[in-house]
């Protein structure tokens, strides 16, 4: 394994690439794809880089069926100086083997798919967008393809990584949303698979996500699958609040997803000696909170969005309003620093950047 | 969609038929498959029987990435006069569209489905196995292909059925198995997926199964994910107890799938006025009601095993033995019925079998 190579074959029919003022987020793709498969003789094996196309799925592979999957999202940045670069692309690597081993997958050797991503970015470079706002979305992927009806891992699967440039999440920059709590559903609970980053954990949100758009929100805040009380996390972010002078965010309690932004906004503040606590958050403390005037900023925090500031939160039939609906001074400037750090404006005193080099040379 | 029709393509090149004493579970596929697609403009399009064969799907598909998808699992069974029979089938397409609607899947046509499953069953129909025990596993699933990366519902999805001849779940008939509570993960909960029939329900169950299948178990027998004290289900069945002359059965409660097994043998005993009940029950009781050597018998229910004793539970590392692991009376008395009543070798009084008539013609 430590020695695999990387067979490449190129495509010849290169796509158009779309305006960067004009991209959708996920509905492109570049023009090539990353792919390797697991079997239980060979292990990670048959590491390809190919034409970006359609795959061959057997009808009864496993995915189809028992939902054994796993994925990872995080993005490239085209810098002023016009190099590509990578935001804490290990940190995401990491958090794929942990999210294999709960869901019994085998694990990924981290440094050699970091090393096929960089090759795959060098090859599509050019697909990288330069515009305020954009970056390269980078989804590395694995799935059982056992064709087996039974509940049992698979022993057969194909991990892969596909590109797509998108445009900023927000149509004007940083951008209050409205969110709100809906209890009926639950998206995960301690002893299930809410950090690990598997298909189910979506598929089961979206009926609440649906409750809650018809209600004028953009995204539901989950709370605790068991007492229904503490907040856990927003639909694909982490969630932060700004309680009388103090950072705090939900602690990482086996049902929550450890988000690579989330980890960041944490470092940051702490570098910035603002203070910061992870731990348990009630719902009802929040609400008291903003009551007694104390609540003075609310954002997520995700890769796509990177800070999503919170103007409003629905609970219990009221509508809480949070720093008047704007952007507070706390979301703005970590959102101002860490993307400054990705798109190398400023400087990156917390090591997060890791450029793609060009030195590999592509073997065609 | 009333007058959809149905494309066939016969396959060329038939596969050569496993030999009736040696088929594994879930291996085997027969010659076609049924596919339709699903689109915003044209709803449940596009229906044809194709020979069996790989599909291709965008690496972009949502099933890879968040998990949208449902599947069925009903059987085909041959009488002693060479016919071909379903049990229970519409119950089958029900909850499938129940599952749907969790996962917000558009609903399908139940009607439309069941004449097609037929229809491909009559192709295939040398395929359904006549030895003791075996019969046809038919897989019905459905899944999101919309190639986007973004949590939302797919605008597009495939339906297929697939065809796998079946021998007997167990080895030598109807074998009594160890089942242990696994209490440091929760397979589903309350607003959860647990009642539905989705991938990823059985994906995050297959890191108990494991540790179990360590301390010589076969399978899982779940506890509620909020108190963690009241029995849900075994793996892939509903479980029921014998106490002091009562059979028990978990209540559906929001997190328990609604077995048709578990149906038929709850109107089996209402039938035969044996008393049954469908309550909660407290891992504690059941304990306590071994202790006071009330506790009778104990079986799982499912179409895979139809009927599967359990000879002894493990729970907070004591082993409780359940009618000296034997197969208990009302447990064969269930199976031998059942059974009967799907191999057509005894009368139907609650009308389940429904036959594969000749009629509708193949158009080629
Ligand atoms: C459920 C969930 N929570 C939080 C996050 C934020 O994690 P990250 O900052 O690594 O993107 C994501 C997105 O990845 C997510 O899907
Ligand atoms: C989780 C679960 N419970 C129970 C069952 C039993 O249901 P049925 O009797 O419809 O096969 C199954 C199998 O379908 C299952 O997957």
């Amino acid at each position: 394994m430590e020695e695999q190579s990387i067979q490449v074959e190129l495509s010849t029919a290169k796509k158009e690439k779309p305006q960067t003022d004009q991209l959708e987020f996920g509905r492109t793709f570049t023009d090539h794809m990353f792919v390797m498969d697991y079997s239980v003789t060979d292990g990670w094996h048959n590491a390809k880089i190919l034409p970006y196309q359609p795959i061959s799925v057997d009808p009864a592979a496993m995915i189809f069926h028992y939902g054994q999957s796993v994925f990872e999202g995080l993005k490239a940045f085209r810098t002023p100086s016009g190099e590509v670069q990578l935001f804490r692309p290990r940190k995401n690597f990491e958090r794929m083997n942990k999210s294999n081993e709960r869901l019994v997958i085998p694990p990924i050797d981290e440094d050699f798919v970091l090393q096929a991503l960089k090759k795959l970015i060098e090859i599509d470079q050019d697909w990288v967008p330069d515009t305020e706002g954009t970056s390269l979305y980078i989804r590395p992927f694995v799935f059982a393809t056992e064709p087996f009806l039974g509940v049992a891992p698979s022993h057969q699967y194909k991990f892969m990584i596909i590109l797509s440039p998108v445009g900023s999440y927000y149509k004007e920059g940083i951008n209050p949303v409205k969110i709100a709590v809906e209890d009926t559903y639950v998206r995960a609970v301690k002893g299930g698979t809410g950090e690990a980053k598997t298909g189910g954990n979506y598929a089961s949100s979206l009926i609440a996500q649906e409750v809650v758009s018809k209600k004028g929100y953009t995204q539901v805040l989950w709370l605790d699958g068991v007492e229904k009380k503490y907040i856990e996390e927003v639909g694909s972010m982490n969630v932060f609040f700004k309680i009388d002078g103090e950072v705090v965010t939900p602690k990482l309690n086996g049902s929550i997803l450890a988000g690579v932004t989330r980890d960041s906004v944490i470092q940051l503040l702490k570098h910035w000696d603002v203070p910061v606590v992870e731990r348990r958050i009630g719902m009802q403390e929040l609400a008291d909170a903003h009551e007694a005037g104390l609540l003075e900023e609310a954002f997520g925090s995700g890769t796509a969005a990177v800070i999503s500031p919170i103007g409003a939160l629905g609970w219990n039939g009221k509508e809480y309003t949070i720093n008047g609906g704007k952007t507070g001074e706390i979301s703005k400037r970590i959102y101002d620093t860490i993307t400054g750090i990705q798109y190398g404006k400023l400087e990156d005193p917390l090591n997060w950047v890791e450029p793609i080099t060009s030195k590999a040379k592509v073997n065609q």
